[in-house]
């Protein structure tokens, strides 16, 4: 009863499968909590179907050496389908997701979800589309990371202004560093609210605050 | 009747759609031919659903500064469906796409298949995993520039075995020059790969012959 009344709020196409189809994945489901740090996913075997009821995840990629890179954040009502390796075939790179706080989880299991999805379209559209739509967000990350070092150059710039100004908030506008910068605002932005689900900066009125020196500079150099 | 022969192969779910849909897609389609270097799709208007009849496009995104960098090529039988905004709400970013040779192409408008997809969700399936199904190869050439510059390591590794050889010709296979450059195999030949394509060195039986040593110096220094 409990995975019924969520579900029927997230999935869309809750009211459009069998009475059969919806008990089965309730039954294959379970409620998990994960204390903070703790990986979830580490990219091999499939996950399942995680949708976020309180805390959050982070999605990550890792290369050998163990260097990553934050795709994206899970927040309360989100949910996480490139851990399902088993449901979308065409997903063949491995992400990891660690729970950024304590978290607690509904996990469909994956062979449950993809049977499912065999037998009903509009699953199969939903699960795509949420695929679809967080290759968006991955490519944004990659082209800031990729072309422009926006993320280097705006570590610098917040470094140079602390060190300038003697103080680690930066009273700037969002658009004012983007004209002292070179960019847009809107890239600004979105790389602030980067930089601050990190944890490195605050974002507060009319400024922003600096909050770790250590990894700002990492990044700067 | 051009069209509805070449789609009966290529769409899968051409023999479950309407007969006023399939003429309504056959309408709405063009044979168009683009000369080599052809701007095709600059990641502006919906330029629609590019099957590709002979020759090869390029993808590739691109910065403000006109830097690019390939995400992958599609060749004879190969459809785009990133160039089609309008039919997949959830891309939001743009991709550009250019004929690397001279190409004949059947192009679908992109509002005809939109609304053919919205009354067939076998259409918008085979849209949905057609577009997922790339994002696995975007992310391999993001994990390697990202994480292991393994495009600068073998570009630093193939100019040096040419300057210590005396030869443009490396006789290596693919197995040994992972072994030096302590990566995996599969990884050295698929980064071959995307530098034949690229055009920066050709493959032989036993060996790799560099071609553009201007390209490969600037990706190792």
């Amino acid at each position: 009863m409990l995975f019924e009344n969520i579900y029927e709020e997230i999935f869309p196409f809750w009211g459009k499968i069998s009475d059969a189809d919806r008990d089965y994945i309730c039954q294959n489901s379970h409620l998990l909590t994960y204390s903070k740090g703790k990986n979830i996913h580490n990219g091999e075997e499939c996950s399942g179907v995680i949708l976020v009821r309180s805390g959050s995840l982070r999605l990550y990629i890792m290369s050998d050496e163990g260097k990553d890179i934050t795709l994206y954040r899970l927040h309360k009502g989100e949910l996480c389908m490139l851990s399902a390796s088993c449901v979308l075939d065409a997903v063949t790179f491995d992400v990891f997701v660690d729970a950024e706080e304590d978290s607690e989880c509904c996990v469909v299991s994956g062979p449950a979800f993809a049977a499912v999805s065999k037998r009903n379209p509009d699953v199969r559209i939903f699960a795509l589309e949420t695929a679809v739509s967080r290759f968006s967000d991955v490519m944004w990350v990659m082209q800031q990371i990729l072309f422009m070092s926006m993320d280097k150059r705006l570590a610098i710039f917040l470094s140079d202004e602390a060190a300038r100004t003697g103080s680690d908030t930066i009273k700037l506008t969002h658009g004012q560093i983007a004209r002292y910068m070179g960019s847009a605002r809107e890239v600004v932005s979105r790389m602030l609210k980067y930089f601050a689900d990190e944890g490195i900066v605050q974002m507060s009125r009319g400024g922003v605050t600096i909050l770790d020196k250590e990894r700002l500079h990492k990044l700067a150099f």
